[in-house]
């Protein structure tokens, strides 16, 4: 039996300048749906929450959601529990895992997402930590978390802001600005506007278009587990 | 009593596509001198260690010195404790820090360098981690080391291969490609072809030419001190 996850990992949040979330509004919207009525806002990435919670809420409200940031919780484990949806922001990925880890929330966002089946949104450093481990962050380790695995939601890499040219890089997926994943079940789409391309060990790397099925990297034998 | 070290930090092994260490080579001789016979090379930054001795070992021996590889020795530490001087290079600052605590070298080699008073070069990688820590890598983390603290040979951050434009960095210097850092005792200059924009918390970044004197660096209270 698969797992009940529902993941929408987006690479950025925003696009050509455009606004916050904008490129994707109607992607959230159709993966929310209308039974979601709050989303559990993640900040840490930000050195600022509450000013990244302010543009959050904006963004969510106006798309007819409630948002409450767990960063305004006293317990932050206990948030995630009560919580319908989560979205985890983007920002510093060093700083964001060491913040999930120092809150002890890891176990708990896995819990909600691979067995409640919640849905979950990232975006930039927030998809990041969907994955098995920070290891291809491009961001500085600003600090230090007490590790690098992450939350393990898919058992592979991403990349997000993937800028060509080649860069080496091996096992992973990296997502140009604009490009999303969605993830439904056993079931993996590529999403949005720009594509992605694929690093498989040892192999040429390959280019793909939206639409794109990556359902076979979401098996336990797919050929991004390292 | 200041220290005895003496330090030349490069930016980059090479320049516009020139050769190895060849943009630096009158730095590196006039730094190394007449009395240094053998160079300890460090190749822990790269995967293929015999490639990169084998590349560093040219070099060296086309500038009058021979070079013996850490990695070929069967007792690391020993080798240090040996050392006439030591040359880092570059490659993935994760990597080779985690290599410099796996083979417990971080206190011998701040020993050599701090207290007896050997050359030290570092190239990239090799001169983040001659700083307090590598938090100022944009390297990506491939590998978990047991801590983001380095060597500590000056007390402040350095980003190598630093770019334009601005991004938000706050205590660090970036050292462009092609510039080097010289420490000699307390004197710290800046040299070679580029130029460095320094980066003070909560101050506008300024840009500095070679030959800017920059030993109010190294004082304790110097203002790039965390
Ligand atoms: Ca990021
Ligand atoms: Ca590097």
């Amino acid at each position: 039996m698969g797992s009940p996850r529902r993941l929408l990992l987006l690479s950025s949040s925003s696009l050509h300048g455009g606004g916050y979330l904008e490129h994707c509004q109607q992607h959230i919207q159709s993966f929310l749906g209308q039974k979601v009525k709050r989303v559990l806002f993640i900040p840490y990435a930000l050195h600022d929450r509450d000013a990244y919670a302010r543009t959050a809420r904006e963004k969510f409200e106006s798309l007819g959601y409630g948002l409450d940031s767990i960063h305004e919780s006293c317990d932050p484990v206990e948030a995630i529990r009560k919580s319908e949806a989560i979205f985890i922001g983007g920002g510093n990925t060093f700083r964001l895992l060491k913040a999930l880890y120092d809150n002890n929330l890891i176990h708990e966002i896995r819990k909600r997402v691979l067995e409640d089946g919640i849905p979950y949104i990232g975006s930039s450093a927030g998809s990041n930590v969907a994955t098995i481990s920070i290891n291809t962050t491009n961001d500085m380790p600003i600090v230090y978390p007490p590790s690098l695995q992450a939350l393990g939601l898919v058992p592979f890499n991403i990349n997000p802001h993937y800028l060509d040219p080649d860069i080496k890089r091996t096992h992973m997926g990296g997502l140009r600005e604009g490009t999303m994943l969605l993830v439904e079940g056993d079931k993996a789409t590529l999403q949005g506007a720009t594509g992605a391309r694929l690093f498989l060990r040892g192999k040429k790397p390959t280019e793909h278009e939206p639409g794109t099925d990556f359902s076979f990297l979401l098996t336990d034998s797919n050929p991004l587990n390292p």
